[in-house]
This record gives C-alpha cells, structure tokens and sequence, in this order.
C-alpha cells in the first residue's frame, strides 16, 4: 500500500528504477500534499483550455511590433532546412510578430528563399557565433533550439555556450530534436532550469529515460515515468509527444486527449515546438506566468507545452481529414488559423 | 492666448522642446495666414480621396513599359531580404512597371529566389557601388531608401552618396527603417529637400525628435509634434504610422482615420513605402504635382503619403477580417488589388 501510495504521489518511486535517495521522495511527498501537487491536473479538459485562452494576448489597436512575441528558432544546419522553417513560420501563424532563424552559413540562403517573412542570421557556424548572438538574445522573448540542427561537435558547443547566455537572461526556451540529443549528453545545460520545455518523441525520450537512469522496460504507467523524468532533471518541462501527448513538471501530469492523426510525416513536431515557444512566451506574460511556482501552484510552462501539443493534435487532425494518406506538415500549418479560431480565440477577442 | 496660437499655427512651439528662434516661429506665422497653411487638412476624406483618384494614371492601350513607374528600392542585407522585396513587389502590385532592387551582393540570389517578377541588382556592397548606381538613377521615378538595408557602417556610406546624386537629379525619395536610422544620425542629408517622405514608426519617430531637438515626453497633440518635427527638418514629409496614421508636410497634418488591424507582424511597413513611392511618383506627374508648393498650396508628397498609409491600412484590415492572428504581411499585399479596385480606382477607368 505504502508503495502504491509513493508511486502515485512520489516525485519518483521504487521499481522507476529511479536513483534519487528514499529519505528525499518522501520528503517531497511530505511537503507537497496531494491539493498543492496538482494545480493542473484536477481541471478538466474545458478549464484548462480556459486558462489557455486566459494567456492568449488580446489584439488591440494600442499594441506595437514585437509585442505579441519576438522568437528565435536554433536550428538548421547543411542537411537540414525544412525543420526550423516550419517552427518560425508556425510561430507567425500562431501570432508572433517576428521570427529569427539563427542558422549554418550554407543552410541560410535556403531558409530565406522558403518566405520572406522570416529573418535570417547565418552566423551559427562561425567561431564567434556565441559572441554575435548576445546582440539578439536581449531581444527574443523565447527560443527554440534544436530543429535541424544537426549534430556537428562545434556546432553544439556553440549552442551549449549560447544556452548558458540565455540562461543568465532567464529566456523560456524549448527544446528538441538534435537539441534533446544534445543535452541529453549535457544534461547539466537545462538541470534545475524551470524555464523549459523539453519536447521529445519516444526514441527522444527513451534516450532521455537511459540519461537520467529511469528504466523504460518496466511495465510502469507513462505519464508516472515522464513525471519522474522531469522530477529528477529537477522539474522542467517535459510535453512528451505520444500517443496522448503527456505534459508535465515532475509535480502536475496533462494528458491531450484530442486524436491527431495517424500520419507520421516529418516536421510535425516542429509545428509544436514553434507553438510551443508562443505560448511559454504568453504564458509567462500573464500575471499568472509572473508568480513563481510556489505562488501560483503552477509552471507556466505546463500551459505552455500543453497548449500546443493540443494545437498540433488539432491541426494534424483536421488536415487528415482533408488530405488523408498525402498530409504533410505544411497541411498542418495551413490549419492553424482556422483551428485557433474555433478552440484558443475568446470569442470576446475576434474582431 | 499668444501661447496657445503659437501652439496651433506655428511651424513649433513653446512647450515643444523645439530649439528654433522664437522670431523664426513668429515670422513663419506671419508669412503663411491659415488659409493658405492647410490646404489639404480642409478636404474632407472624401475629397482627399477624389485627389488621390485624380493622380492615378490612366490605363490606356497606349502606353509604353515603365510608364506608370519604375520604381527603385535601397536595401536588402545578409540578415533582412524579406523587407525589400515586401516593397518592391508592393510597388508592382500597386501598379508600378518595374522594380529594380540594389541590394548586397550575398542578398541577391534570396530575392530572386522570391520572385521572378523583380530586377535585382546586387552591388551595394561593392566599393563602386555609387559609380554603379549613377547608370541606374536616371531611370527610376521614384526611390524608397532603407527596407533591410541593415547598419553597416561601409554600406551607409555608400547610400549616403547615392543619395546625394538621387537628390542632384530631383528623384523622390521614401525613406523607411534602417535608412531612417541611418539620416537621423545624418541630417543634412535630407534637411532642406523637398522631394522626400519619411515613413517612421514610433520607435524610429521617437529618435527622429530627439535628433531634431523635440521633447517627446511632453504631454502635447501628436499631430503637433510631428509637424513640427517635419518643419524642422525644412518641410519634408513624414508619414508617422500610428494608431491613426499622420501625414505631414510642417504645414499640412492629415490623419489617416481608417482601422488597420491590431495585428503587428513585421513586413506590413514595406508595404507602404513601396507604395508611397508609386503614389509620390503619381501626384508628381501631374500638372498639380508639377506646380511649386507655393503655387498649388499643397505638397504631392503629403498626398502619396496619405494614399500609401490609407492602402495600407485597408489592406491591413481586410486581410485580418480574414485570417486574424495568423496574418502575415503576405496576406496583406494579396488583398492590394482588391482594395485599390474598391477604394482608389476611378470607375470609368475600369477596363
């Protein structure tokens, strides 16, 4: 009993294969009575998209270029062009007033030619890439790193000396693809960093599991091991992309129950992680996201992650319905107006 | 009472933080009687817009190429490619014939890439760029100087003396971003010539008065203030985008009252200098464009001014009406046609 108990409550529990000591779990059980430990998770799914829609900045005729989120987008290197494009332009789409795409030199001219809404710095393969970065990051308002990265040693270690610039700023960021591959070896660069958002697929977070020593062989419910992921990288967001997307910070678990769809084109997941970055950045804005976790009970980031895992699902969902078999991601992202108009917009807001 | 008319008439004023003499204001006052200050602020919208329809040129069978305009844009940088390329192809759905872009050399290969439709010359960044550019100067009507130019010292240097032949030559010039950084810290450059419209939003309006000399935290009319800000800089036109745009000459102000749209991506101010430099180009070529301002009573810069924020702002609108937070600048260039049918075309002269 006292087991089941540690196991449904615990930051994490016996049999994760999970290494923090047992006087700690139990601490943290002591301290966090089951009322406080889950803000998010007793809503239902309608209050939660309440309070998403509760974050959405409204639109007002006083507001100024850059207000509605400035975001930049790590990624993007020789082989790969598509990824970070999809995320700026998912960004856009959603209602970001400015995308950056922070790039390799021979990725840049490709990215620029896809649309001319995107700004462009081609400077990530440079030696003094770090150094060129710090004049942008007092501008962006979240990042995402990751997305066609690739997974040249000089490139990360640019990247990783950015992370620790954007850090000391207290940047929301959001993390994927080579990004997860990166820290997953680093896992030191996002450990005890709140304002995170890991988004990882199974083999993404299967390697994560391996990193910080959780068994994924065990027949153990997922959303418990995701939650004892993030508890044991110290609380950051992880919005697991799965069958139900799962998002947690090691103390709240959402589960997105909309279906998404059964194709498993590429650069779906960049989508979310361009949205994703959007509303970490309202998340934080509202005076909800000011409070710190102890306050308000609840990580913005959560919000976050959770709103657009279900925003991505939505999208994937209704192209389906339209293009079946022949979906791609530029499908989804078409959908995005149209499905944020139906499901985040307050109808109080449309103009 | 004195005050308060100084306030009202003069080119500034007291309470302005404007540095002209006193006796200079008086004098100004006593030269132009308001009756001959304000032609345009006596129009009606309605009646501004007939003069705008009375500027655009007919479509008749026997014209020649180039002959609605060739229109020219300054700009275009490693980082920026998206913004010169919003203006040019502005300028051509509008009604332009051509749009020449002289761009850096590592920009050209994005433009083109964009569109086929636009003629791209890539030596800015060359140390003969201004040799290069006397060929061309000759054949535009009409310049907009600044879209992604970026703030390469070299490259300032060289738009600095182009400018200077532009100017020789009697061109009409539409100065926007970067190039409005790039003369709030030169001045002279356009102090004293007539034949230019700044198109400052508010970051680069603020910057403007503050190099001219004027408070901007003073609690006065911004109408007001931006026509001093202009006369100050000799009467030149500025095109302050605002929540109601302003469009001054130091002796006109016209306020643009339609809505646009709350949404604040970038891109949508590469819209309205293209166009402010076919509608600048327009109001010129015509026998009330040609009368000295003196003679006419009004300055066919405060006009195109007017025309290009008024498009831009219907633009804007119609294009949010159809895909509100999601819109992009894009959008907004798609619905041109439309607007300039509905607003601006005359209807006899529908073919």
């Amino acid at each position: 009993m006292l087991r089941k108990a540690c196991f449904l409550f615990a930051p994490c529990s016996p049999g994760l294969g999970c290494s923090c000591p047992k006087d700690f779990r139990i601490l943290a059980y002591a301290l966090k009575p089951f009322s406080t430990m889950s803000q998010f998770s007793r809503l239902s799914d309608d209050e939660i998209l309440k309070k998403i829609q509760s974050i959405i900045p409204p639109l007002t005729y006083e507001q100024h270029k850059g207000q509605s989120g400035r975001i930049g987008i790590i990624g993007g290197s020789e082989e790969y062009t598509g990824a970070p494009y999809f995320a700026a332009i998912s960004a856009l789409k959603l209602g970001a007033d400015l995308a950056h795409v922070f790039c390799s030199r021979s990725a840049a001219p490709v990215f620029k030619s896809y649309s001319p809404e995107l700004i462009v710095h081609p400077f990530l393969s440079d030696d003094d890439a770090s150094d060129q970065m710090k004049e942008w990051i007092p501008r962006l308002h979240a990042v995402v790193i990751g997305p066609g990265l690739g997974r040249n040693p000089k490139i990360f270690k640019t990247v990783l000396s950015i992370m620790e610039e954007l850090k000391k700023q207290e940047k929301p960021l959001v993390i994927d693809a080579d990004g997860l591959f990166m820290i997953t070896n680093n896992l030191e660069a996002v450990k005890e960093y709140k304002n995170v958002i890991l988004t990882p697929n199974q083999v993404e977070f299967e390697r994560l599991c391996h990193a910080v020593g959780c068994d994924t062989n065990s027949d153990i419910d997922e959303k418990q091991l995701t939650l004892s992921v993030s508890k044991l990288l110290g609380g950051l967001v992880i919005a697991r992309k799965h069958r139900h997307d799962i998002i947690t910070d090691g103390v709240d678990v959402l589960e997105v129950k909309a279906n998404g769809s059964p194709r498993r084109c590429g650069g779906q997941g960049d989508l979310l992680s361009g949205a994703a970055a959007v509303f970490f950045h309202w998340s934080l804005k509202t005076s909800f996201g000011q409070k710190s976790r102890e306050v308000s009970g609840s990580h913005p980031g959560v919000l976050g992650g959770y709103a657009a895992c279900l925003l991505s699902k939505l999208c994937a969902e209704s192209a389906f319905g339209k293009y079946g078999r022949s979906t791609t991601t530029t499908d989804l992202i078409n959908e995005i107006h149209f499905i944020f108009q139906k499901h985040f917009e307050k109808h109080t807001q449309k103009l």
